[in-house]
C-alpha cells in the first residue's frame, strides 16, 4: 500500500490525514492530526494575518511534515483556504512557512475548495443529486449537484471564527448580538435562488461544526450508533441546540455533552449559519458528511483521470474496500452472495421484498466473515462491530444497523435489536430475521468453501423444499444447512427441508 | 503469510483449524470447522469402530480436505487419537479414509497426545509449572510440568463419550448411575500420586467440555468478558453445574445458557471426570485453556527446532503478534513505551507500583494504536475491543481488562470500569487511571511520531515537573502533552507541568 498525506490549512483548524491505499482499489485512513490554530484570528478586523496565528500555523505544519516523513508517507498534498486567500499580508505567512518547512502548500480558490468538498461529500454519502455545503472558520461553500456534476457553486464569507469575532461580544450572547448574527447569516445566503428543498435532492453538510452539532444531538437522544457520518440532523434538533447554546455562558457550554472545549466558543455562530442556510432553502433536515475537502483531494488522487473524481458506486466500493482490507475469501463470499440472493428471488412470493433488501443481502454476504481479522471465535460478533465502526460510504444508519445484524446472524443466534430501536422501522426485525436466515443457509451450504453448490431451486408449498444442485459431493453442507434452518422456520413461519437435487 | 491446516480426529469431535503465519514471527487463526462425529460411538461396548461413525468421520475429513485445498492451505497435519488408537478394526477406517481422501493421517500415541496438549496449553497460558489436562471423548491426559518441561504423563480411558455410554442410562441420570459414574472417575485418577495442589502450580484444563463448563458458569454470573480462555473455574462453580446437570432431563439441559445442543448429553460425565481430577489433587480452581492439542501441533510447526516448542515469553509474543497483525508503527510504539515506563520509574515514590504494573504499561504502549485497523476515528475504543477479543496468551482476565482500559484511555476520556467490577481488584480503578495518565503524556510527547523526545526527567515536589530532553523541536508535543494532563492530576492528586529541558 502507498501512503499519502493531505494537509488542509483552514481558518479555524489545520488538519493532516494520512491514507494508505492501492489506487482505485482500496484505502484506509491511518492517521489524523488536527490543530485548532485559528489562523483567521484577527483577519476580520484588520484584513491581515496576525503574527501569533501565523506562528501557530507554521508550528503545526512543520509537525505534520515531520510526522509524514517519519511514518513513511510517500506523497503530501497541502492546501490553504479562505484565511490565507484573503489576507493582504500573505507573504509574511509564506516567509515563515518556507523558513521552517519544505511543504509545497497551494492556495486553492473558493471555487476549488467548494469542488473538493463536493467530491468528498458526494463520495462519502453517495450523493448524486442535491446540495453540499461546508461551513468552515472563514467561509461557507455551497454546491448544487445534478447527476453527479457540480452545477452551481457559491462561496460566502460566513465562517464560524469570522462571525464569532464580528458578532459575538457577550457571554452568554446578548439578544442584540444574536439578532445581528442571525441577520448576517441570513443575508449571506440571500442570493441563493437555486437552493431549494426538493424530495429528491438532499442537503449534505461537512466540517467540524456540523459534526459537533450532530454529536450534541446524538448525546441528547442517547443515540445507539457511535458514528456521525450519515447522521440525519433535523431542523428541529438544530433549533433546540441553538436555544441551549444561546442562553449558556462558556462554563455552561463546557458541560454540554458532545461539545468539545475547542468548539465551545464558535459553535453557536456555526449553528446559526447552518440554520439560515436551511431556512433559505426550506430544508427540514440535512445529512452529515464525515468527509469533506481533504477526502475530496484524496479521491482526486485515488481516482486519477476520472472527472469529476466520483466512485462509480460508493456503496459497493466501500463494502469491497472493507472486505479487501480484511483479506476476505472472495470466491466463498461471492458464492454465499449468489446462493442467498437466489433463495431471496425464489422466495419473493413469501416475503415480498424488493431490490433494496436484495442489495443489502448481497453486501452482507461479501462482508459476513470480516470479523475473522479480529479473532476467529465469535467472528460474527466482530463482523457486526466492524460494520458499525468501519468506513461505509453512502449508507444510511438504518442500513448500517441492518447490515450489522445480518452479519451478526450469519452463523447462529439472533442479534438483539432493541438497542437500535430508534433507528429501525417497525418491520425491520422481521426483515432482518428473514434475510439473515437466507444468508445462514447459503453460508452452511458453502461450508466447505469449495463452491461445490452450483444452484438452489426452491419449491414453494405448505412447507418449503430447497433442492441443491451440486458439482460434487455437497452432502456435508446440506446436512449442516438443515441443522441451521431454525431461524428460517421462525422468520417465514414455514417448515423447510434442504435436499440433494 | 503461509497457511497450515491442523486436523484432529478425536473420539467425540473432529476439528480443523487453519492458521496463517510467518514462522516464529506471527500467526492468526483464520478458519475453524468442527464436527461432532462421535467416532468412539459403540467402541466402548464392542472394541470396534462402527460403520456409521466411520462414515461420519470420513465425510467430515473429506470436507476438511476440500476446504484446505480451496482456501489456499499450503500444508496439512492430520492426527487421530484415542478412538482409532484402540479400535481392533482400524483397517476399516483406513480403507474408508483412503477411498475418499488423500489425507496423510497419523495416529498419535496417548503420550504424544498429552505432549501436544501440554504444548498448546503451556503456550496459551504461559504455564511453566503446574499440571495440564485434556478431557476428550475417549480419554483424559494429565501432564505434570516443571520449568517448562513435561515431567510426568498420565493417560486414562476416562472420556466424555465413553463414560456417558457406559454409565448414563437414564434421563435425568439416576442416583445409582451418578454414583457409578463418579466412582469410575475417581478410580481413573487413583494412581495419580504426583497430582497435588500447590500454590505455585496451576491446574489448567483444555477441551470442549471444560470450555462448555466455563461458558455455563460465565452465563450464570453474567460475566462481562466474552472469552473463556484464561477463565478461572472454581471447584464450587463446578459443583453447582454438576448439581444442575444431574437433576435435569435433556429438554431442561437444552435450556441451560452456555450449553450447546451437541454437548447436552455428554457434559455431565465430563464435569464428573474433572471434579474427580480436582478432588484427587485437592485443587480449588482451575484455569481454562482455549488451546490444546491442535494448537500444540501448530506451535511445534511454528517453532521448528525448539524443544519443547514453547514460546520464550507468550505474553510478549502475543502482544507483538497482535501489534504486527495490525501493522503497528513500531518506532512510535517503542518510544511511547520507553517514555511512559521512564515516567513510571521516576514516579515510583508516588505510586509505589512494581514490575507487574510496569510490564502492563509497556504492553499497552505496544498495542495502543491497533484499533486504527478498525477505523481511525475512536481508534482508542477499537483498540480496547481488539484487546478484549483478540488472542492474548498468558494473561489473566483481570490483566486483559486492565490492558483494555489502558489503551482505551491513551488519548482522551476515561473508560467506564463498572461493567468489569467482578474482575477488577478494589484499587484497579486508581491503578488504571495512574498508568493511563502516563501513557497519555508519553503519547502526546510522541505526537509527531518522530521520536524527537530523547528522555524525560521527573522533578518531584509539591507539584511535578517533567523536563523533556529532545533531539530537535519538541514544542508541539510539549504544548499538547500539557493540555492532556488532566487525568494525571486527578490520578496522582498533584499538579504537573511539562517543560522543555
Amino acid at each position: 500500500m502507498q501512503k499519502i498525506g493531505i494537509i488542509d490549512l483552514g481558518s479555524n483548524t489545520t488538519r493532516l490525514i494520512v491514507m494508505a491505499y492501492e489506487p482505485e482499489r482500496c484505502f484506509r485512513l491511518v492517521d489524523e492530526v488536527s490543530e485548532v490554530v485559528r489562523l483567521a484570528e484577527g483577519v476580520g478586523a484588520t484584513g491581515r494575518l496576525q503574527p501569533k496565528p501565523i506562528r501557530r500555523a507554521v508550528v503545526a505544519l512543520s509537525m505534520f511534515e515531520t510526522l509524514c516523513r517519519r511514518t513513511g508517507v510517500d506523497h503530501v498534498i497541502a492546501v490553504g483556504t479562505s484565511a490565507i486567500r484573503e489576507a493582504e499580508n500573505q507573504h509574511e505567512f509564506w516567509d515563515a512557512l518556507r523558513a521552517e518547512t519544505t511543504l509545497d502548500l497551494r492556495i486553492i480558490s473558493a471555487q476549488e475548495e467548494a469542488f473538493y468538498g463536493f467530491v468528498g461529500t458526494a463520495n462519502a454519502l453517495g450523493l448524486r443529486n442535491g446540495f453540499t455545503f461546508d461551513t468552515g472558520g472563514g467561509s461557507t461553500q455551497v454546491v448544487a449537484v445534478r447527476n453527479g456534476q457540480p452545477t452551481e457553486t457559491y462561496s460566502v464569507q460566513a465562517g464560524v471564527v469570522r462571525f464569532t469575532e464580528r458578532y459575538v461580544s457577550s457571554d452568554p450572547i446578548s439578544k442584540r448580538d444574536l439578532r445581528n448574527l442571525r441577520q448576517a447569516a441570513q443575508e449571506s445566503f440571500a442570493g441563493l435562488t437555486w437552493l431549494q428543498a426538493h424530495p429528491d435532492y438532499r442537503l449534505a453538510g461537512m466540517g467540524g461544526t456540523i459534526r459537533t452539532l450532530a454529536r450534541i444531538d446524538q448525546k441528547q437522544r442517547q443515540y445507539p450508533l457511535d458514528r456521525v457520518h450519515g447522521y440525519q440532523l433535523s431542523r428541529e434538533a438544530l433549533s433546540n441546540i441553538i436555544e441551549v447554546l444561546s442562553r449558556s455562558n462558556r462554563r455552561e457550554r463546557e458541560q454540554i455533552p458532545g461539545l468539545k472545549t475547542d468548539r465551545t466558543d464558535v459553535t453557536l455562530a456555526g449553528a446559526i449559519i447552518i440554520e439560515q442556510l436551511m431556512t433559505c432553502g426550506r430544508f427540514e433536515s440535512l445529512t452529515v458528511s464525515g468527509q469533506g475537502v481533504r477526502e475530496g483531494l484524496f479521491y482526486a488522487h485515488f481516482l486519477q483521470g476520472i472527472e469529476p473524481p466520483l466512485l462509480d458506486n460508493p456503496r459497493t466500493f466501500s463494502i469491497k474496500n472493507l472486505a479487501r482490507l480484511s483479506n476476505y475469501e472472495e470466491a466463498h463470499c461471492d458464492k454465499v452472495g449468489s446462493l442467498s440472493q437466489s433463495l431471496f428471488d425464489q422466495l419473493a412470493p413469501l416475503h415480498g421484498y424488493g431490490a433494496w433488501e436484495r442489495e443489502l443481502l448481497g453486501y452482507a454476504a461479501i462482508i459476513h466473515d470480516i470479523g475473522v481479522a479480529v479473532g476467529y471465535y465469535d467472528h460474527h460478533k466482530h463482523s457486526e462491530y466492524l460494520v458499525q465502526n468501519g468506513t461505509l460510504l453512502g449508507f444510511t444508519h438504518r442500513e448500517i444497523a441492518i447490515l450489522g445484524a445480518l452479519v451478526r446472524n450469519h452463523r447462529k443466534g439472533q442479534a438483539d435489536l432493541s438497542p437500535y430501536a430508534q433507528i429501525f422501522a417497525a418491520d425491520d426485525s422481521q426483515r432482518i430475521a428473514r434475510l439473515s436466515s437466507l444468508l445462514r443457509i447459503a453460508e452452511y451450504l458453502e461450508r466447505s468453501k469449495s463452491q461445490v453448490v452450483r444452484a438452489v431451486r426452491v419449491e414453494l408449498g405448505e412447507s418449503i423444499r430447497i433442492v441443491v444442485e451440486a458439482d460434487g459431493d455437497a452432502s456435508v453442507g446440506i446436512w449442516d444447512a438443515n441443522r441451521r434452518t431454525g431461524l428460517f422456520r421462525k422468520a417465514f413461519e414455514r417448515d423447510v427441508e434442504i435436499v440433494q437435487g
